[in-house]
């Protein structure tokens, strides 16, 4: 495995199911009530937010603690880097300060790519500007493995904003090296243009694909962009798009719903499908803190899991 | 004891004084230089604050740390809450995250009470709207206690701004439980309408209940509240609900001082009435400690106090 | 040594020498791979933050978290403090939770003083005002010294805006406590009106100080004072004061360049004098948090260095 976790693409095959394999271990070390493991005791992560996320920051804050990991939050609002000073110069600060792995979360594509180039330490890809979200794809692909098996030769659909969603990019990469089977809908305006050489099938309509679908991903509508010229309007994304009980009735009896958080509920996901059974909203929390540690984990060469437990 | 600990009405007699005893072991262990003890290992403590209180959000954070839980700060501003994000949808995801225990200040009255109804882990209230502050009572009564010994008969007079307080409310409650008599001092408009359903007197003079009083609590003026209709002026308010060293001459002997803090030195309480041999204003803080890490490791059912030492 | 570390002023030749020493052993521990030490297990560190200042609070925060105590973080913004609290009332409550040091970073001269006027802990001044900031001070002897041995006879240029660095303060107190002579080369109106009685000499040429430099510091420009009526303009200041691969021809072999960050590129340095070997920039953020350790070592007591590691 690399050293730095910066895109989907850059994980193998056999990397992939290296990670979910080593988050299946924890989650049942998990289950056996322990809680905190030391294989990184006396590591430093840094949190380096440029954009607020507190979910995806609180669950790698969560991951980094339970493996023992030494913790620091470094919003980059108000500090020195909003006045001016360089990615790289962060970047080098955050080196020299001892951080073996930096999580960065930046509102520009191609962020954490650039830092991975100025710093031996590990560098973890936590969203950037549209491109991707890796881990976000490792604990969806972690969370339909434990719900439906292998995924080779699974049908997943993935519905929405897919133009800005660096979930849904980062999703066909992973799930296609793991050989499921990704059909995109969604308005041909929240489509990108190079979607022909995505890795994937694309689809205008929902109804069609459902009954074939192991798993059905909506996207977050983004609300600040629905008055757009390119977005359909509120009332009819929600008819075409929003996943409704008539909809979810078309579907197999195993198929499973997913999302990554924050929903709307009621506007791309009804409330009484995200509270349905078939919905892994919940569990892909909960797996994201798993799919975490195991990525940190492998990145940062902890101790042996099967060693001395605190 | 229940698992939460969401209104001073939740506890019963035995319940108080379980925490009130828990809290004393904790401050021996503490006088014998012992600052860290390893009780909560492992376990995590969110404080979920959607209202700005860095003292009661700090006190809570040193109490779960010296219990060796891990501690996760999640301000609500500028997360996905304030984008929309349902209470519910933050409480299943810190749920799914592995909190065992979240520590809530919100300002909705009832918000930790709805809370509690979607987590398996404990819920704190740590301050709702103007309805509750339960921790905050237990520390006051941990630090009558210390001063005077039991409560039971006590007199404790709180002297303030009633209406908007949560801290008078869970006061009254867990006193009456205690068995001390409570007489609450307020202008009439700063007095609920339901008062008289309260366990307590109500007076509106001062200074003729200080001689009779062992505890004269004060509250914090909130100054952006008193240029109102229902409110003195500053000078009216000073001059009859003000506690300068003239009043604090009626007191008896022993008879102590108390603030939840801040104070507007020179409005509520006058400096040197703060900074007197009565004022237990410092101790209550160090209490606050003490207190939540007994609550914690109550609702957390840590391991035995007398265990091993960190 | 004394208790508190308020200005490069307090400290002896052996006192700095102490605490230099300290930091070249825990350097040596780290060079061992060894990145935690057990020693101020059960220590709360508090940083108490009146100004945004996120690498210097990232560095005492990784410091104190090597020595295994916690930390808590006090962002004053937004907190009672803002709201009219008084300095002493924080300090109260601070040290009633149980601070063993408080690490304080306030705009107004003198804060760190008055605040260690009221705390039984240990007060170590991050930066206030235009005064002092002498853990500064502390890792940049520590950076020359690792460079060039013992400081005495040493001769350092800090170059740049005099009169409001607190860095050049400090550095001017403690470099000639350790026996280095100073020279301060600033435009006139950017040198303080007392500086004749400063233990240094003071230039207005930069290039005939060069050749006899074996340290240039270089100040941060604060862009927002550029337009002032006292200061130079932009392409001014860079033509006069600004190091650039010319002027850094003239220096001799060994000598080193350093900057206390964050820096502006193409302003007071040259981007390829900046990361040339000469400069230590990079070592100075490393530093930072070794120097820092011993600061918190030494005031806190920890056990001996020398005892088990974690």
């Amino acid at each position: 495995m690399k050293r730095h976790l910066i895109s989907a693409a850059d994980l193998s095959r056999d990397d992939a199911l290296l990670i979910l394999d080593t988050a299946d271990e924890l989650a049942k070390i998990s289950e056996r009530s322990i809680k905190k493991l030391p294989t990184l005791r006396g590591r430093t992560v840094v949190n380096l937010f440029f954009e607020d996320s507190t979910r995806t920051r609180i669950s790698f804050e969560a991951a980094a603690k339970r493996l023992s990991a030494d913790v620091i939050n470094f919003s980059a609002k108000g500090s020195s880097v909003s006045k001016g000073e360089s990615l790289k110069d962060t970047a080098l600060t955050l080196e020299a300060m001892g951080a073996d792995a930096v999580v960065i979360r930046h509102g520009a594509s191609g962020a954490p790519h650039r830092l991975a180039g100025w710093v031996r330490g590990s560098v973890v890809n936590a969203g950037d500007g549209t491109h991707e979200h890796p881990t976000q794809a490792l604990l969806d692909a972690f969370t339909m493995r434990r719900r439906l098996g292998p995924l080779d030769g699974r049908r997943v659909t993935i519905v929405g904003d897919v133009l800005h969603s660096r979930v849904a990019r980062s999703n066909v990469l992973l799930l296609s090296t793991l050989g499921a089977e990704v059909t995109l809908v969604a308005p041909p305006t929240l489509l990108p243009v190079t979607v022909d050489s995505w890795p994937c099938e694309v689809s205008y309509d929902l109804d069609t694909v459902l009954p074939k679908s192991d798993v059905v991903m909506m996207l977050r509508v983004q609300r600040e962009r629905m008055n757009a010229a390119f977005f359909p309007t509120e009332r009819e994304y929600s008819r075409r798009y929003g996943l409704d009980r008539d909809r979810v009735a078309k579907m197999h009896d195993d198929a499973i719903v997913m999302h990554p958080g924050p929903m709307n509920r009621g506007m791309e996901i009804a409330a009484e499908v995200a509270d349905s059974p078939r919905s892994t909203i919940v569990e892909q929390v909960a797996n994201g803190v798993t799919t975490r540690m195991a990525v940190l984990y492998l990145l940062l060469g902890g101790a042996d899991l099967g060693g001395e437990i605190q």
